[in-house]
């Protein structure tokens, strides 16, 4: 089997540590053990398993985990991954008093990141992938070049409406290692993961124009079964031709084009 | 492997676009997104998908959707699908006062409908697939020639006891594509549905007089590798034997016969 | 594969119609329409799979279900099935105010199954699958010979210290056939349900003195897909040489011996 | 295939009876049930599973378990298994009102085993496999030698930070049998846990200095269908070449060596 189109496949990692066990209101040593998992376990793996196979991935970042944990994140960025923005504290922006309180998430978000890495991040994702109603707004005016959030899609594209132009990397929730469930929640068995996430691999290059956009925690997906799920799952991608991507390289590709792959389909 | 019987093979569409998001309270741009998901990628794909097969479907459109994406509606209409009625705004029937709010709600549904393709629909499916103790009375004096709710039967049938003549195409939770999950609440792999549809539909054949009914909604189902489950399970009905048939079809059978298909098994 | 050790197989059919559904304070046609399915559709599959099969099942059947519902339950007992008792309104004993509510409750099932069959029932499962800490007791005062509610073993047995000898069939949640969820919470396909079932059913013979004990509503199971994994392990079940006997049966072989399976392992 | 570095396997086994139950204030004859079923069906069955295969376990023992139900503490004991500590009543440490009421629970726990085992236990899990702030303060003063509980690692370590070298065993709900489900709320089935058992311990070997940490409990593993799960992945860590450990046996390597296992794969 191959694909009839050519497919950009884009791994996101998340890279949560204790931040959202902590928003959740979620204490104690049990609890913020999981940032230790993902930095020190999670991370390493996944970056000798996309290491290994020369791809490149969008790292997300909260700016508090950034400032708590910066050598796993300049680990990534040495090896060439992009790293972007995913608030401060992890916070969701429908909890957020209004656009002003949102300002100065995202902002602290961005200083944190330049401190860790020398970089200004250009691409964003809210925590919980869902933007409240000024968002978008918001990152247009902080110079951001894309944003990572809705489910209205399943290719990146350039949205009309936006004040300025800001690419539109979506993500889906059947493509993310929360399907795994959380901490005593356990929901899904790896191989129900891996035949979610197969069937879609398999199935998107019957339409034209589209993103395989994978999104991924290194505290979930660090385990030894659940890595082992994730590179069949690249190895296959490969194998049917994936053009592996950051979320920043097709970004700048739309941005240059000056229009979404969503118009390819249409 | 072939059906002992032959079986009326049934697909129904609930258009719901943003509607059943906002009822449930729901808001936001990436909430809301998953209409613009529905009428711009899933609709597309799922008319593609019945029309290469020849399938002609039953597509229930609550009225705001219809208003809001006409061009959507029309498409499934001039690809030879019933449109059929499903509240205004997605209401559930129980959370309305009384007969006479679910009257208007029923109303205005049939006047969008109208007003956007030019048909008066003859069908109706309440959002939820629940009635109110009076829905099936208002259909009744309505002019409905059939409702889609009951969970009492798994063949159409001319229930007894209603006032005028009303059949009832029957639906089943198993049936729906909702057994994905909702949002981030996913919950079964393309696996696992895929293994519900076709255990219920290679035993279907086993009983005299049966339909299978199936229910899809375009931002659901419009995922690729959810899009080929529905194929493999329409290609899989198809090799059975079935007789595909919009609701329509079947009220108009039932209502000709005087008598519904329970009545032949039992 | 064969057993090491004989086998008792048990299947239990618990007609409670819409009284489960009543009770959880869910009211309206498509509800109380399961009613309709477990009494109309369900249970002549159920009766035909099993007399097809010269399978005689234990029907436990709430008061009023036998009052609303009565050939159903005489078409079961002309079948050669044991009629047991299952509440009145299927009323969880944890839910009563004290001994003599649920006495007059008991009382009410028993009275009510006289009507109807012509015959006093010998068996008691409680509503919910759980005794109230009076219900034993209640159970030796009104002249039952077993109960069916524990989950303190998988055999049968006679149990020590009640007030006079009543046998115990017990019943465990995972061979019950609520594993598929209930109404619009789906849970398990059928796949998953069939490989539960099948995974007890082929180990269980390594340990003496065993029972499988199946619990089946007819609203649930009816469903062809179900169905036939039902069959598929009353099948696999033959072959592997079950003894398929009634809780009664059980019940007097062990009131008989004095003494319980579970003392054979033990 | 086999695994390219040692992996320690550790069986442990979390003998609540009905202490989980009581806990969580669920009462009556069927809930309670459990602990009969925990102690008399699925512990015998363990020990048998664990001895036909030479295998050492680690049982975790509330101190009122090893009250109520001495002789199946003792029997494990006898056959050779580690008696471990794991609160008086399953008491959950974040539910307790502060340090000393954890202190006078653990040291009533302890109090407990040593009169029926006559040995003072080295190793302490607690109940819900969650340390409150004070827990690890407290075992290091109360002379243990491990505790077992987080999910920072996947390999068995000598944390840093501790007031004195107090070692850790992890554990990770993936690898607990509580995926069933519990009572009512069944949620995978055995091929689902299965799945997940085999899939990390398959792939766990490709990393250095691990440790694959299976939890289980007599009254939910106990059932025939589970107990071949469990057989089969016993069976499998034999034939990657499992090194089967006892938490003790681990805590002593470490504490000998003065270093966790975790230092060996960073």
């Amino acid at each position: 089997m191959s694909w009839e189109h050519p497919v950009d496949v884009v791994v996101t990692v998340d890279h949560d540590a204790e931040t959202a066990a902590m928003q959740a209101g979620r204490r104690g040593p049990s609890m913020t053990g999981i940032g230790d998992f993902g930095a020190n376990i999670g991370m390493p793996r996944l970056l000798d398993a996309l290491g290994s196979r020369g791809i490149a991935a969008t790292v997300f970042v909260p700016g508090w985990v950034a400032e708590q944990r910066p050598e796993s994140v300049q680990a990534a960025a040495a090896a060439g991954h992009e790293i972007a923005a995913h608030g401060y504290l992890h916070e969701y922006p429908a909890s957020l008093m209004d656009a002003g309180e949102e300002r100065m998430v995202i902002s602290r978000a961005i200083d944190a990141l330049v401190a860790v890495t020398g970089t200004r991040p250009v691409g964003y994702r809210p925590p919980g992938s869902r933007y409240s109603d000024w968002t978008v707004g918001l990152l247009c005016d902080l110079g951001f070049r894309y944003g990572s959030a809705t489910q209205d899609d399943d290719g990146a594209s350039l949205p009309a409406g936006r004040p300025v132009p800001l690419a539109e990397i979506p993500c889906h929730w059947q493509l993310c290692d929360d399907l795994y469930g959380w901490q005593d929640d356990v929901r899904m068995s790896p191989g129900q993961v891996e035949d979610t996430w197969m069937s879609e691999l398999e199935a998107i290059g019957r339409y034209p124009g589209r993103a395989f956009v994978l999104t991924v925690h290194p505290h979930q997906v660090g385990h030894p079964g659940r890595m082992a799920v994730l590179e069949r799952v690249l190895d296959r991608a490969h194998s049917l031709g994936a053009r592996f991507r950051t979320c920043e390289q097709i970004a700048a590709e739309l941005l240059a084009d000056g229009r979404g792959s969503a118009d390819i389909e249409s």
